[in-house]
């Protein structure tokens, strides 16, 4: 087969896909998850209930494959804010800061509590560690943060302390719980 | 009735219930959640089948009241540690670490996922967020903790940080958490 026409049908493979989880998403969000089926979701998407099928066995599978989307764009986003800012105090503090936020918008509900018994989400959770703890060596090397303990253990610390942005009531309560976070990594005074 | 011998009736009540929580809890560590049945339990505990559905419905209740007693447990310990410390700093710093070193004993195991829904567990969590604001303000108004935000944020902010112990590979890597998360608490330098 040419080359731009195997291009062209992953392209829309790709967009039925897309078009499918922003739908599933939506319908969850008005209908809530029990009220949700394939039918449905086929008939708002503008596709066959057959071709739906073609891409997902059932409704969880497109309520996962949709979570594991919204978990790349997080990272992706925390890349792209940690990319943006100068020296590595910088850093840390704008992605400590944008994945409180997030945990701020993600409430615990019935959905996350079902999402995330989703295996990518052990692997998302891997690479935030990682990415936070060079974010943290690095700083530690540049001597703003503190050297005295584990980049890996500090980083544990400060993704445990920051998921308390769930439950605040405000932005500005997020802000304060990552003042507070940011200062537990200062190096000691002697 | 006399009143002793409602008393005794009570005691004696009290002590089948402790031995059935006991005995539960020794069968499952040993042999799984799915291996142990109510005959199973009375065996075990040393009365009868029968005796033993007057006190419990299923498997499951007995859990849970074992877990109750467990978690009202952990909270007398940590109240008893703080009135055995002098100063409000060194009541947070003792009360801190104690519930870090419960927190790195609880691993996260499927059973604590189950126990973790009974209603019991939000009382104590709200119990547990009370007392440790109480110290947080008691130590803001000595000076030794910071003043800026209020004590309920901080509560929220230490005790989700703590929780990364159950993680942590040693005692002394949760030490290590415990100075770090108290080190947020300071007074921030101006």
């Amino acid at each position: 087969m040419p080359k731009l026409w195997t291009e062209t049908v992953e392209a829309h493979r790709r967009a039925v896909r897309d078009a499918t989880l922003d739908a599933t998403a939506a319908l969850v969000a008005e209908h809530g998850l029990a009220a949700v089926t394939m039918s449905r979701i086929a008939e708002e998407t503008g596709i066959g209930r057959a071709t739906l099928y073609k891409y997902f066995a059932d409704v969880n599978a497109i309520l996962m494959a949709w979570h594991e989307r919204q978990v790349m764009s997080h990272l992706h986003h925390l890349a792209a804010i940690r990319n943006q800012a100068g020296d590595p105090g910088q850093q840390l503090e704008d992605v400590l800061e944008a994945f409180a936020l997030i945990s701020h918008e993600d409430h615990g509900t019935e959905l996350t509590a079902l999402l995330h018994r989703g295996p990518h989400v052990a692997r998302a959770q891997q690479h935030l560690q990682e990415f936070v703890q060079n974010l943290l060596a690095e700083g530690a090397r540049a001597g703003v943060l503190r050297s005295d303990v584990a980049p890996s253990e500090l980083a544990s610390y400060c993704l445990h302390a920051l998921t308390a942005a769930s439950s605040l009531p405000s932005k500005a309560a997020v802000q304060r719980l990552v003042s507070v976070t940011l200062a537990g990594l200062r190096p000691p005074l002697h």
